[in-house]
Protein backbone atom coordinates (compact mmCIF):
# COMPACT_ATOMS: atom_id res chain seq x y z
CA UNK A 1 0.00 0.00 0.00
CA UNK A 2 1.29 3.41 -1.06
CA UNK A 3 0.84 6.10 1.44
CA UNK A 4 1.04 9.21 0.52
CA UNK A 5 1.60 12.28 2.49
CA UNK A 6 0.10 16.07 2.06
CA UNK A 7 0.82 18.95 4.03
CA UNK A 8 -1.02 21.83 2.37
CA UNK A 9 -4.40 23.40 3.07
CA UNK A 10 -4.90 24.12 -0.52
CA UNK A 11 -3.80 20.54 -2.28
CA UNK A 12 -5.81 20.04 -4.68
CA UNK A 13 -7.21 17.12 -3.11
CA UNK A 14 -7.82 18.56 0.51
CA UNK A 15 -10.10 21.56 -1.09
CA UNK A 16 -11.93 18.84 -2.98
CA UNK A 17 -13.06 17.12 0.31
CA UNK A 18 -13.98 20.40 2.06
CA UNK A 19 -16.06 21.37 -1.09
CA UNK A 20 -17.52 17.91 -1.18
CA UNK A 21 -18.33 18.64 2.50
CA UNK A 22 -21.08 21.01 1.79
CA UNK A 23 -22.16 21.03 -1.48
CA UNK A 24 -24.80 17.99 -2.41
CA UNK A 25 -24.50 19.59 -5.62
CA UNK A 26 -20.95 18.93 -6.23
CA UNK A 27 -21.59 15.14 -4.31
CA UNK A 28 -24.07 14.66 -7.03
CA UNK A 29 -21.94 16.17 -10.25
CA UNK A 30 -18.65 14.01 -8.70
CA UNK A 31 -20.70 10.93 -7.39
CA UNK A 32 -18.87 10.88 -4.38
CA UNK A 33 -19.37 11.84 -0.96
CA UNK A 34 -17.31 11.94 2.72
CA UNK A 35 -17.56 10.02 5.40
CA UNK A 36 -15.79 10.75 8.61
CA UNK A 37 -14.76 8.67 12.04
CA UNK A 38 -13.31 5.09 12.17
CA UNK A 39 -17.17 3.61 12.94
CA UNK A 40 -18.23 4.90 9.25
CA UNK A 41 -15.14 3.18 8.18
CA UNK A 42 -15.75 -0.19 9.89
CA UNK A 43 -19.21 -0.01 7.96
CA UNK A 44 -17.92 1.20 5.09
CA UNK A 45 -15.28 -1.55 4.23
CA UNK A 46 -18.04 -4.25 5.82
CA UNK A 47 -20.53 -3.12 3.37
CA UNK A 48 -20.09 -0.34 1.16
CA UNK A 49 -18.66 -1.54 -2.61
CA UNK A 50 -16.08 1.51 -3.63
CA UNK A 51 -13.85 3.77 -1.27
CA UNK A 52 -12.24 6.22 -3.26
CA UNK A 53 -9.76 7.91 -0.76
CA UNK A 54 -8.71 7.64 2.92
CA UNK A 55 -7.07 10.84 4.50
CA UNK A 56 -5.60 9.76 7.96
CA UNK A 57 -4.20 12.06 10.31
CA UNK A 58 -0.29 11.44 11.56
CA UNK A 59 -1.20 11.18 15.22
CA UNK A 60 -3.11 7.50 14.55
CA UNK A 61 -2.84 4.48 13.00
CA UNK A 62 -3.13 3.65 8.90
CA UNK A 63 -6.04 1.07 9.18
CA UNK A 64 -5.56 -2.16 7.04
CA UNK A 65 -6.91 -1.11 3.64
CA UNK A 66 -8.25 -4.00 0.52
CA UNK A 67 -6.36 -2.30 -2.81
CA UNK A 68 -7.64 0.57 -4.84
CA UNK A 69 -8.01 3.16 -2.57
CA UNK A 70 -6.29 6.33 -2.57
CA UNK A 71 -4.43 6.56 1.11
CA UNK A 72 -3.22 10.15 2.34
CA UNK A 73 -1.34 10.71 5.78
CA UNK A 74 -1.70 14.69 6.95
CA UNK A 75 -0.68 16.72 9.65
CA UNK A 76 -3.06 16.73 12.64
CA UNK A 77 -3.55 20.15 12.05
CA UNK A 78 -4.48 20.45 8.23
CA UNK A 79 -7.28 16.66 9.60
CA UNK A 80 -9.00 19.59 11.77
CA UNK A 81 -9.88 21.61 8.95
CA UNK A 82 -11.02 18.26 7.23
CA UNK A 83 -13.18 17.36 10.65
CA UNK A 84 -16.88 17.90 10.99
CA UNK A 85 -16.91 17.00 14.56
CA UNK A 86 -16.16 18.57 18.25
CA UNK A 87 -13.64 15.88 18.75
CA UNK A 88 -12.22 15.01 15.39
CA UNK A 89 -11.18 10.77 15.14
CA UNK A 90 -8.42 11.40 12.72
CA UNK A 91 -10.10 9.65 9.57
CA UNK A 92 -12.12 11.17 6.44
CA UNK A 93 -12.43 9.34 3.43
CA UNK A 94 -14.16 9.48 0.35
CA UNK A 95 -17.16 6.57 -1.36
CA UNK A 96 -18.58 6.36 -4.91
CA UNK A 97 -22.40 7.30 -4.85
CA UNK A 98 -24.09 4.27 -5.53
CA UNK A 99 -25.36 4.25 -9.21
CA UNK A 100 -28.83 5.08 -9.79
CA UNK A 101 -30.69 1.57 -10.54
CA UNK A 102 -34.07 1.26 -11.50
CA UNK A 103 -36.10 1.76 -8.27
CA UNK A 104 -38.89 -1.04 -7.49
CA UNK A 105 -41.36 -0.63 -4.97
CA UNK A 106 -43.41 -3.26 -3.46
CA UNK A 107 -45.75 -3.05 -0.28
CA UNK A 108 -44.29 -2.79 3.24
CA UNK A 109 -42.11 0.10 2.48
CA UNK A 110 -41.64 3.44 3.73
CA UNK A 111 -41.84 6.38 1.63
CA UNK A 112 -40.09 9.89 3.37
CA UNK A 113 -41.56 13.27 2.16
CA UNK A 114 -39.70 15.80 2.19
CA UNK A 115 -37.78 15.16 5.44
CA UNK A 116 -35.14 17.61 5.63
CA UNK A 117 -33.76 17.70 9.20
CA UNK A 118 -30.35 15.64 8.70
CA UNK A 119 -30.51 14.25 11.61
CA UNK A 120 -33.82 12.96 11.47
CA UNK A 121 -33.42 11.73 8.31
CA UNK A 122 -30.49 9.55 9.62
CA UNK A 123 -32.11 8.18 12.64
CA UNK A 124 -34.86 7.48 10.88
CA UNK A 125 -32.70 5.50 8.15
CA UNK A 126 -31.02 3.38 11.18
CA UNK A 127 -34.13 2.26 12.45
CA UNK A 128 -35.19 1.28 9.28
CA UNK A 129 -32.42 -0.57 8.73
CA UNK A 130 -32.72 -2.12 12.50
CA UNK A 131 -36.21 -3.44 11.61
CA UNK A 132 -35.42 -4.28 7.85
CA UNK A 133 -37.90 -2.10 6.42
CA UNK A 134 -36.68 -0.98 2.81
CA UNK A 135 -37.23 3.35 2.73
CA UNK A 136 -37.80 5.41 -0.66
CA UNK A 137 -36.96 8.96 -0.31
CA UNK A 138 -39.25 12.03 -1.92
CA UNK A 139 -36.70 14.53 -4.09
CA UNK A 140 -37.33 16.81 -1.60
CA UNK A 141 -35.62 14.97 0.92
CA UNK A 142 -32.19 16.07 2.86
CA UNK A 143 -29.16 14.63 0.95
CA UNK A 144 -29.09 11.23 2.67
CA UNK A 145 -24.85 11.45 1.53
CA UNK A 146 -24.31 14.65 3.89
CA UNK A 147 -22.27 13.92 6.63
CA UNK A 148 -24.89 14.63 9.56
CA UNK A 149 -27.08 12.49 7.91
CA UNK A 150 -24.62 9.52 7.68
CA UNK A 151 -23.17 10.03 11.03
CA UNK A 152 -27.05 10.03 12.53
CA UNK A 153 -27.43 6.98 10.60
CA UNK A 154 -24.38 4.77 12.58
CA UNK A 155 -23.78 3.32 9.04
CA UNK A 156 -27.25 2.99 7.97
CA UNK A 157 -26.89 5.00 4.87
CA UNK A 158 -24.02 2.61 3.96
CA UNK A 159 -25.46 -0.45 4.39
CA UNK A 160 -28.84 0.30 2.70
CA UNK A 161 -28.17 3.00 0.35
CA UNK A 162 -31.64 5.06 -0.11
CA UNK A 163 -32.57 6.47 -3.10
CA UNK A 164 -34.87 9.16 -4.52
CA UNK A 165 -37.60 8.82 -6.43
CA UNK A 166 -39.37 11.94 -8.05
CA UNK A 167 -42.43 11.99 -6.90
CA UNK A 168 -44.80 11.09 -10.23
CA UNK A 169 -42.92 8.10 -11.38
CA UNK A 170 -43.55 6.83 -7.44
CA UNK A 171 -47.59 7.39 -7.79
CA UNK A 172 -47.28 5.94 -11.71
CA UNK A 173 -45.57 2.65 -10.39
CA UNK A 174 -48.12 2.60 -7.58
CA UNK A 175 -50.89 3.08 -9.74
CA UNK A 176 -49.59 0.07 -12.43
CA UNK A 177 -48.65 -2.08 -9.43
CA UNK A 178 -51.66 -1.71 -7.21
CA UNK A 179 -50.33 -0.94 -4.71
CA UNK A 180 -52.37 0.93 -1.78
CA UNK A 181 -50.41 4.08 -0.30
CA UNK A 182 -51.21 5.32 3.40
CA UNK A 183 -50.38 8.29 4.64
CA UNK A 184 -49.76 9.80 8.08
CA UNK A 185 -51.86 12.33 8.62
CA UNK A 186 -53.65 14.56 11.47
CA UNK A 187 -56.72 14.68 9.93
CA UNK A 188 -60.39 14.01 10.63
CA UNK A 189 -60.30 10.91 7.84
CA UNK A 190 -57.26 9.36 9.57
CA UNK A 191 -57.81 6.20 11.28
CA UNK A 192 -55.83 4.17 14.20
CA UNK A 193 -52.89 3.15 12.75
CA UNK A 194 -53.37 -0.42 13.95
CA UNK A 195 -56.78 -0.42 12.32
CA UNK A 196 -54.68 -1.26 9.38
CA UNK A 197 -52.02 -4.26 8.16
CA UNK A 198 -49.43 -1.57 7.22
CA UNK A 199 -47.44 -4.41 5.28
CA UNK A 200 -49.81 -4.70 2.74
CA UNK A 201 -49.61 -0.50 1.41
CA UNK A 202 -46.62 1.65 1.10
CA UNK A 203 -46.76 4.51 3.96
CA UNK A 204 -45.55 7.73 3.91
CA UNK A 205 -44.09 9.60 6.54
CA UNK A 206 -44.08 13.44 5.83
CA UNK A 207 -41.85 16.62 7.09
CA UNK A 208 -42.27 17.76 10.99
CA UNK A 209 -43.21 21.86 9.98
CA UNK A 210 -45.75 20.86 6.34
CA UNK A 211 -46.60 16.84 7.00
CA UNK A 212 -47.42 15.55 3.37
CA UNK A 213 -47.60 17.04 0.31
CA UNK A 214 -50.91 17.74 -0.90
CA UNK A 215 -50.91 15.76 -4.08
CA UNK A 216 -49.56 12.39 -1.88
CA UNK A 217 -52.28 12.86 0.31
CA UNK A 218 -54.76 13.04 -2.76
CA UNK A 219 -54.06 9.89 -4.03
CA UNK A 220 -53.35 8.38 -0.58
CA UNK A 221 -55.71 5.50 0.09
CA UNK A 222 -55.89 5.54 3.48
CA UNK A 223 -54.81 8.10 6.23
CA UNK A 224 -53.61 6.88 9.38
CA UNK A 225 -52.95 8.76 12.68
CA UNK A 226 -50.72 7.93 15.42
CA UNK A 227 -53.75 8.48 18.62
CA UNK A 228 -52.10 10.88 21.08
CA UNK A 229 -53.07 13.32 24.06
CA UNK A 230 -55.38 16.47 22.42
CA UNK A 231 -53.14 18.55 23.53
CA UNK A 232 -50.35 17.63 21.67
CA UNK A 233 -50.07 18.63 18.28
CA UNK A 234 -47.50 16.07 16.73
CA UNK A 235 -44.99 14.18 17.34
CA UNK A 236 -40.75 14.35 15.94
CA UNK A 237 -40.84 13.37 11.79
CA UNK A 238 -38.85 10.82 13.39
CA UNK A 239 -40.78 9.14 16.12
CA UNK A 240 -43.13 8.79 14.39
CA UNK A 241 -41.42 7.00 11.59
CA UNK A 242 -40.31 4.89 13.91
CA UNK A 243 -43.67 3.55 15.14
CA UNK A 244 -44.90 3.24 12.34
CA UNK A 245 -42.21 0.63 11.24
CA UNK A 246 -42.78 -0.93 14.38
CA UNK A 247 -46.24 -1.23 13.44
CA UNK A 248 -45.64 -2.65 10.40
CA UNK A 249 -42.37 -5.51 11.81
CA UNK B 1 -49.38 46.60 32.39
CA UNK B 2 -46.09 48.22 32.59
CA UNK B 3 -43.40 47.49 29.96
CA UNK B 4 -39.84 48.63 30.83
CA UNK B 5 -37.21 50.11 28.20
CA UNK B 6 -33.83 48.11 28.52
CA UNK B 7 -31.07 49.08 25.60
CA UNK B 8 -28.00 47.92 27.22
CA UNK B 9 -26.56 44.67 27.21
CA UNK B 10 -24.71 45.42 30.41
CA UNK B 11 -28.01 45.75 32.09
CA UNK B 12 -28.16 43.55 34.78
CA UNK B 13 -31.44 41.84 34.44
CA UNK B 14 -29.98 41.25 30.23
CA UNK B 15 -26.95 40.02 32.23
CA UNK B 16 -28.89 37.35 34.48
CA UNK B 17 -30.96 35.90 31.98
CA UNK B 18 -28.02 35.21 29.61
CA UNK B 19 -26.11 33.49 32.98
CA UNK B 20 -29.32 31.90 33.00
CA UNK B 21 -29.19 30.03 29.78
CA UNK B 22 -25.74 28.91 30.09
CA UNK B 23 -25.56 27.74 33.59
CA UNK B 24 -27.30 24.85 34.92
CA UNK B 25 -26.06 25.44 38.57
CA UNK B 26 -27.40 29.04 38.41
CA UNK B 27 -30.95 27.84 37.18
CA UNK B 28 -30.68 25.66 40.14
CA UNK B 29 -29.58 28.32 42.25
CA UNK B 30 -32.02 31.16 41.55
CA UNK B 31 -35.02 28.49 41.12
CA UNK B 32 -35.51 30.24 37.34
CA UNK B 33 -35.28 28.97 33.79
CA UNK B 34 -35.41 30.88 30.31
CA UNK B 35 -37.77 29.79 27.30
CA UNK B 36 -37.67 31.30 23.58
CA UNK B 37 -40.13 31.57 21.20
CA UNK B 38 -43.93 32.52 20.85
CA UNK B 39 -44.92 28.52 20.76
CA UNK B 40 -43.33 28.27 23.96
CA UNK B 41 -45.20 31.30 25.51
CA UNK B 42 -48.39 29.55 24.14
CA UNK B 43 -47.67 26.40 26.25
CA UNK B 44 -46.17 28.09 29.40
CA UNK B 45 -49.43 30.63 29.39
CA UNK B 46 -51.64 27.67 29.31
CA UNK B 47 -50.55 25.11 31.65
CA UNK B 48 -47.32 27.04 33.50
CA UNK B 49 -48.07 28.27 37.15
CA UNK B 50 -45.57 30.98 37.25
CA UNK B 51 -43.50 33.52 34.71
CA UNK B 52 -41.39 35.70 36.31
CA UNK B 53 -40.12 38.08 33.38
CA UNK B 54 -40.72 38.39 29.43
CA UNK B 55 -38.69 40.66 27.22
CA UNK B 56 -39.57 41.14 23.76
CA UNK B 57 -38.08 42.61 20.76
CA UNK B 58 -39.52 46.51 19.45
CA UNK B 59 -39.97 45.20 16.35
CA UNK B 60 -42.57 42.53 17.27
CA UNK B 61 -46.14 42.72 19.27
CA UNK B 62 -46.30 42.59 23.38
CA UNK B 63 -48.36 39.72 24.01
CA UNK B 64 -51.56 39.98 25.88
CA UNK B 65 -50.01 38.70 29.54
CA UNK B 66 -51.82 38.14 32.82
CA UNK B 67 -50.52 40.13 35.96
CA UNK B 68 -47.43 39.98 38.04
CA UNK B 69 -45.25 39.45 35.20
CA UNK B 70 -42.14 41.64 34.62
CA UNK B 71 -42.32 43.22 31.11
CA UNK B 72 -39.56 44.53 29.06
CA UNK B 73 -39.04 46.17 25.54
CA UNK B 74 -35.73 45.76 24.25
CA UNK B 75 -33.59 46.49 20.92
CA UNK B 76 -33.73 44.06 18.21
CA UNK B 77 -29.88 43.44 17.97
CA UNK B 78 -30.43 43.65 21.88
CA UNK B 79 -32.89 40.36 21.55
CA UNK B 80 -30.51 38.60 19.36
CA UNK B 81 -27.79 38.64 22.03
CA UNK B 82 -30.57 36.89 24.17
CA UNK B 83 -31.38 34.29 21.60
CA UNK B 84 -29.76 30.89 20.78
CA UNK B 85 -31.83 30.44 18.03
CA UNK B 86 -30.85 30.69 14.02
CA UNK B 87 -33.89 33.05 13.43
CA UNK B 88 -34.67 34.60 16.69
CA UNK B 89 -38.31 34.73 17.17
CA UNK B 90 -38.72 38.33 19.10
CA UNK B 91 -39.54 36.58 22.67
CA UNK B 92 -37.35 35.54 25.57
CA UNK B 93 -39.19 34.79 29.08
CA UNK B 94 -38.13 32.86 32.43
CA UNK B 95 -39.74 30.62 34.31
CA UNK B 96 -39.70 30.02 38.00
CA UNK B 97 -38.54 26.06 38.37
CA UNK B 98 -41.42 23.72 39.46
CA UNK B 99 -41.33 23.19 43.15
CA UNK B 100 -39.34 20.02 44.25
CA UNK B 101 -42.73 17.97 45.25
CA UNK B 102 -42.63 14.16 47.58
CA UNK B 103 -41.66 12.04 44.56
CA UNK B 104 -44.76 9.17 44.01
CA UNK B 105 -43.76 6.09 41.93
CA UNK B 106 -45.79 3.91 40.25
CA UNK B 107 -46.34 0.88 37.63
CA UNK B 108 -46.40 2.04 33.99
CA UNK B 109 -43.87 4.90 34.32
CA UNK B 110 -40.61 5.24 32.33
CA UNK B 111 -36.98 6.31 34.38
CA UNK B 112 -34.74 7.96 32.04
CA UNK B 113 -30.74 7.11 33.22
CA UNK B 114 -28.10 9.13 31.99
CA UNK B 115 -29.75 10.41 28.88
CA UNK B 116 -27.77 13.19 27.49
CA UNK B 117 -28.33 14.43 24.78
CA UNK B 118 -30.50 17.46 25.43
CA UNK B 119 -32.51 16.60 22.11
CA UNK B 120 -32.76 13.29 22.44
CA UNK B 121 -34.54 14.37 26.26
CA UNK B 122 -36.99 16.42 24.83
CA UNK B 123 -37.66 14.41 22.05
CA UNK B 124 -39.00 11.99 24.74
CA UNK B 125 -40.53 14.29 26.87
CA UNK B 126 -42.51 15.44 23.82
CA UNK B 127 -43.18 11.52 22.97
CA UNK B 128 -44.09 10.20 26.54
CA UNK B 129 -46.25 13.57 26.77
CA UNK B 130 -48.45 12.55 23.65
CA UNK B 131 -48.68 8.89 24.69
CA UNK B 132 -49.49 10.08 29.09
CA UNK B 133 -46.72 8.06 29.80
CA UNK B 134 -44.71 9.88 33.58
CA UNK B 135 -41.26 9.92 33.33
CA UNK B 136 -38.76 10.11 35.43
CA UNK B 137 -35.08 11.29 35.16
CA UNK B 138 -31.91 9.85 37.23
CA UNK B 139 -29.55 12.86 38.54
CA UNK B 140 -27.11 11.80 35.37
CA UNK B 141 -29.75 13.26 32.56
CA UNK B 142 -29.71 16.39 31.19
CA UNK B 143 -31.09 19.80 32.29
CA UNK B 144 -34.81 18.96 31.57
CA UNK B 145 -35.01 23.28 31.95
CA UNK B 146 -31.98 23.80 29.57
CA UNK B 147 -33.29 25.47 26.59
CA UNK B 148 -32.70 22.56 23.70
CA UNK B 149 -34.48 20.16 26.08
CA UNK B 150 -36.95 23.16 26.21
CA UNK B 151 -37.40 23.76 22.76
CA UNK B 152 -37.08 19.84 21.37
CA UNK B 153 -39.97 18.79 24.08
CA UNK B 154 -42.13 21.04 22.39
CA UNK B 155 -43.37 22.77 25.47
CA UNK B 156 -43.93 18.75 26.40
CA UNK B 157 -41.74 19.68 29.42
CA UNK B 158 -43.80 23.01 30.87
CA UNK B 159 -46.93 20.35 30.66
CA UNK B 160 -45.33 17.68 32.27
CA UNK B 161 -42.73 18.92 34.52
CA UNK B 162 -40.79 16.05 34.67
CA UNK B 163 -38.81 15.39 38.29
CA UNK B 164 -35.10 13.71 38.81
CA UNK B 165 -34.89 11.48 41.98
CA UNK B 166 -31.75 10.05 43.34
CA UNK B 167 -30.67 6.42 42.07
CA UNK B 168 -31.07 5.33 45.86
CA UNK B 169 -34.00 6.61 46.73
CA UNK B 170 -35.80 5.12 43.28
CA UNK B 171 -34.48 1.63 43.99
CA UNK B 172 -35.88 1.98 47.75
CA UNK B 173 -39.45 3.00 46.74
CA UNK B 174 -39.65 0.10 44.59
CA UNK B 175 -38.43 -2.04 47.06
CA UNK B 176 -41.03 -0.96 49.65
CA UNK B 177 -43.81 -1.05 47.17
CA UNK B 178 -43.10 -4.18 45.56
CA UNK B 179 -42.82 -2.38 41.78
CA UNK B 180 -40.99 -4.53 39.53
CA UNK B 181 -38.23 -2.65 37.25
CA UNK B 182 -37.89 -3.97 33.03
CA UNK B 183 -34.63 -2.59 32.16
CA UNK B 184 -33.78 -2.25 28.09
CA UNK B 185 -30.38 -3.98 27.39
CA UNK B 186 -28.90 -5.86 24.70
CA UNK B 187 -27.91 -8.72 26.82
CA UNK B 188 -28.65 -12.43 26.22
CA UNK B 189 -30.94 -12.23 29.37
CA UNK B 190 -33.10 -9.74 27.51
CA UNK B 191 -36.21 -11.02 26.49
CA UNK B 192 -38.96 -9.27 23.61
CA UNK B 193 -40.42 -5.81 25.05
CA UNK B 194 -43.71 -7.88 23.69
CA UNK B 195 -43.65 -10.53 26.08
CA UNK B 196 -44.09 -8.57 29.18
CA UNK B 197 -47.04 -6.22 30.02
CA UNK B 198 -44.84 -2.72 30.52
CA UNK B 199 -47.60 -1.23 32.08
CA UNK B 200 -47.01 -3.42 35.49
CA UNK B 201 -43.41 -2.69 35.47
CA UNK B 202 -41.37 0.80 35.78
CA UNK B 203 -39.12 0.67 32.60
CA UNK B 204 -35.68 1.96 32.18
CA UNK B 205 -33.92 3.74 29.64
CA UNK B 206 -30.19 3.78 29.75
CA UNK B 207 -27.79 6.48 27.56
CA UNK B 208 -26.90 5.68 24.35
CA UNK B 209 -23.34 5.44 24.79
CA UNK B 210 -22.87 3.43 28.20
CA UNK B 211 -26.54 1.67 28.39
CA UNK B 212 -27.99 1.37 31.71
CA UNK B 213 -25.81 1.62 35.04
CA UNK B 214 -24.69 -1.55 36.33
CA UNK B 215 -26.54 -0.89 39.80
CA UNK B 216 -29.96 -0.59 38.02
CA UNK B 217 -29.33 -3.63 35.87
CA UNK B 218 -28.80 -5.87 38.72
CA UNK B 219 -31.35 -4.54 40.51
CA UNK B 220 -33.94 -5.09 37.46
CA UNK B 221 -36.27 -8.21 37.66
CA UNK B 222 -36.48 -8.21 33.92
CA UNK B 223 -34.09 -7.13 31.33
CA UNK B 224 -36.05 -6.12 27.19
CA UNK B 225 -34.95 -6.10 23.82
CA UNK B 226 -36.48 -4.39 20.96
CA UNK B 227 -35.61 -7.04 18.66
CA UNK B 228 -33.69 -5.59 15.63
CA UNK B 229 -31.19 -7.04 12.74
CA UNK B 230 -28.37 -8.31 14.19
CA UNK B 231 -25.87 -5.89 12.07
CA UNK B 232 -27.31 -2.98 13.98
CA UNK B 233 -25.78 -2.49 17.20
CA UNK B 234 -28.49 -0.49 18.90
CA UNK B 235 -31.49 1.87 18.03
CA UNK B 236 -31.73 5.71 19.12
CA UNK B 237 -32.10 6.52 22.69
CA UNK B 238 -35.44 8.30 21.32
CA UNK B 239 -36.17 6.00 19.20
CA UNK B 240 -36.24 3.12 21.98
CA UNK B 241 -37.91 5.00 24.35
CA UNK B 242 -40.62 6.15 22.26
CA UNK B 243 -41.39 2.03 20.94
CA UNK B 244 -41.22 1.12 24.38
CA UNK B 245 -43.83 3.72 25.47
CA UNK B 246 -46.30 2.95 22.73
CA UNK B 247 -46.18 -0.62 23.67
CA UNK B 248 -46.98 0.35 27.29
CA UNK B 249 -49.66 2.55 25.85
Amino acid sequence: MTIERITSAQNQLIRHIRKLQTSRSLRRDCREFVCEGWKLLDEALKWYPKIKVLVYSEDTQCPILPEGIRVVQVPEALMQTLSGMKTPQGVVFTCELPLEERISIHPGMLLLDRIQDPGNLGTILRTADAFGIPVLLTNGCADPYSEKTLRASMGAVLRTRPMAIPLEQFLELCLQQGIPIAATALTDQAVDLRELDLRQYITVIGSEGQGICSELLEKSDKQVIIPMQSRCESLNAAIAASIVMWEMK
